[in-house]
């Protein structure tokens, strides 16, 4: 890990990763991480769903903290879904099965907020 | 703290707070907290900065990771200036200087994640 620093970027600056077949049109942005930011507690993301896209059906013992940014979606905590759209805040709390998909014809853009590794519970 | 609940609201239903004389014009919604959302790692607020306002310029201990919602700012991190607006991403390392100020006419809204009362260092 660095030693933390100041930063101030626009988020498209950072680049997009693309997921993998798991999570079909989703790519990640790291916007403040562990390793080259030096974030002490969670890191920051910025995640981008394509039309007809989603990300997997899964459950992990880290919590989501969710900002939307643009488009529309449907996220599913464990089995209950809920539309959602800019502005919206969504908490996926530790072990919560959830899905996020696009519900519309625009990318759907949310932060995504999660513990660094060492805070990461293990199961 | 209660037991983590799943949770999806905009963000304007959560009520304002005032901050006080010490940051005019400023107002705090807590998103996602630990108190009543059981937030393990870190708690999610919005900020807004009336036009002419501005949050105080101080320092401590912990981090902010910030992304700009809506309007114009300048953001000041350790004497050095910062022109920032909507999808910019600001990281305050802990121990470092920092101010936050409308530079429009309209308000300066961002979020502002900080680690939960047990994550922040003392000093």
């Amino acid at each position: 890990m660095n030693e933390p620093k100041g930063k101030v970027c626009h988020y498209s600056e950072v680049p997009a990763e693309v997921f993998g077949d798991e999570a079909p049109g989703v790519t990640i942005r790291w916007v403040i991480d562990e390793e080259k930011d030096g974030a002490p507690t969670y890191a920051l993301r910025v995640i981008e769903v394509a039309s007809g896209g989603h990300t997997p059906d899964h459950t992990h013992p880290f919590e989501h903290e969710n900002f939307i940014m643009e488009g529309k979606g449907r996220v599913q905590i464990d089995g209950k879904w809920f539309e959602v759209g800019p502005g919206d805040v969504v908490f996926v709390p530790p072990g919560s099965q959830h899905t996020y998909v696009n519900a519309g014809d625009k990318p759907f853009k949310f932060l995504c907020g999660i513990p660094v590794s060492r805070l990461r519970p293990k199961s």
